[in-house]
């Protein structure tokens, strides 16, 4: 298989493609080529892929997929996004990268189907934000996305093309909501739902984190590699079980704070415990209440999408992916 | 006021304007300036507005929308777009017009707003069309949009597009789900959904109608009457009592073909029944029990749209509006 990763030099892009190509395949299916692309060249992995290629490319430009359209990738990841805060603070570019640039790579898919017939998989990263309160306390399958920011309405746009553009039978799609992702590697951000991840990784290693909402607070969550599960599982399923509803609700876990900050006490102890600090902050509260507190995704799970069942898995994910198994704290 | 309809030369739009300048105003506002505009120039109607312009203007020619958003209409109804049937058989056309040129006049007034604050109220026509099988037997407010048309999913991203663009003030506009229009005056056309209003329509004339489907199938209905109604009510709601879920889902009445038949009988009598011819059609049949059989649209009934509530009351609307309160058969 020839596969392409639009976006790759992401966080869940760059584990996407370290995976694939530390394991030579997807499943059982090899895979010969990995084509890896984003705004900056991402990095290329070591493994067992004999070709990885790596290029800068925005698909923002137009015409920019149209190469990349052009090469009958067996599998496209689409996670090229600029994220919901940039989105927000600038709506012409949130809406030329999130929507447009989308739609040009939608478009360049449907005319390469149209001249030589090719019908690629396409797995595309959608978010959680595509709800909007109110909602009930489980969101089910079948909920209207009402999205209360631009970035959430550019991800159900795009889900709304990617299900007629699989219809129409253009491409073979499948949009996957992320929950949460929990615990993000790397520095601490300055997202509303950073602290999510900041109170787990930062204590891991010793440093203190701030958190500025309460321990009833309550969100849906999945590990980096619960993503990288659904990503994997998406290329490879068989649609004909999906039907005409494309975009899923991912399984996650829906836990408070008061969860997160246990299985760390459970799973790296009190020490770690110690260095968070409460500093309530009435902006990020407000925000916060806003968002999911739990999705049903009966779906997605009847489709074989696995997520963690409790924060212990979540902290062990991290500790066993990110460092080595061990805490520094 | 100052006016502006975009798709007036269509049924609904010619009804509208019809309607504005015999009453000279919506609601208690008198209405000074109507401009009326289609891809072909609209029919001047009489009446007491004392400035009608009308104008040849094709939304989906890039640029093509500035001119309309720089005289500051107060109010823009929206109904331009090509039918189901057309967006379906034609990809590029459907999403040029129905999506491309939509999201053209947004930006248009988007612009015109960041240069001058203006904020008009812009009601735009979606349709039930954006709800796709399976669905609950009465389809609840907060139903996801599953649409199984191109047009169906090029209302639904108008439908996004006008929520972001609502909640970030460009303007303040309503996205209103119209029921199958019923009685629909004119020719007997080819569009699945035509026998709704041909078994009515044409017996009233003394002509035959084809029934091409049985007698016990359920649809969702609003005379033009009523439509014209949920625009005007639209035009002069307080949307603060609205929120941001600006899309709503309109009353009507879901009804039988039974009904239909049984009310044409009680208002004009056996001799019209007789009229309609029973000639089963595989497609039409298939085709028509994917539609929506009822539409709770709870929120609508309580921000005060009204349809109605018998198919009695929609074919004396027929009668009235159309025929002079007579039937010839």
């Amino acid at each position: 298989m020839k596969i392409l990763i639009i976006g790759a030099a992401g966080m869940i892009g760059r584990k996407l493609a370290e995976r694939i190509a530390a394991e030579g395949g997807i499943g059982e299916r090899p895979v010969d080529e990995l084509v890896l692309v984003d705004v900056v060249e991402p990095a290329k992995p070591t493994g067992r892929v004999g070709a990885i290629r790596t290029a800068a490319v925005d698909i923002s430009v137009p015409g920019a997929s149209a190469p990349l359209a052009a090469e009958r990738p067996d599998v496209i990841f689409h996670l090229a996004a600029i994220v919901s805060g940039e989105a927000e603070a600038d709506f012409e570019k949130g809406y030329r990268i999130n929507l447009d640039g989308t739609r040009d790579l939608f478009e360049a898919i449907r005319r390469e189907h149209e001249a030589s017939g090719h019908t690629p998989r396409l797995v595309f990263a959608s978010s959680i934000a595509v709800f909007g309160a109110p909602f009930p306390d489980r969101i089910p399958d079948d909920f209207a996305l009402t999205p209360l920011t631009s970035y959430g309405t550019q991800k159900a746009i795009c889900e709304l093309l990617l299900a007629d553009y699989s219809r129409r039978g253009f491409f073979d799609g499948l949009g996957l909501r992320l929950p949460t992702i929990c615990v993000r590697p790397g520095l601490p951000n300055k997202a509303a739902s950073g602290f999510f991840s900041n109170i787990l990784r930062e204590p891991m290693v010793g440093q203190e984190a701030v958190l500025p909402v309460g321990d009833e607070v309550r969100h849906y969550f999945a590990s980096p590699r619960a993503a990288i599960g659904f990503f994997l599982h998406a290329a490879m399923l068989d649609t004909a079980a999906v039907g005409p509803r494309r975009n899923l609700s991912l399984p996650g876990l829906s836990a408070t704070v008061g969860d997160e900050i246990e299985a760390l006490g459970r799973i790296v102890g009190e020490r770690a415990v110690k260095l968070i600090r409460r500093e309530p902050d009435a902006a990020i509260i407000r925000i916060v209440c806003g968002w999911a507190p739990d999705i049903e995704a009966r779906r997605a799970r009847d489709l074989g999408f696995q997520a963690e069942a409790s924060f212990d898995e979540i902290v062990r994910a991290h500790l066993e992916d990110e460092l080595g198994g061990t805490a520094r704290v």
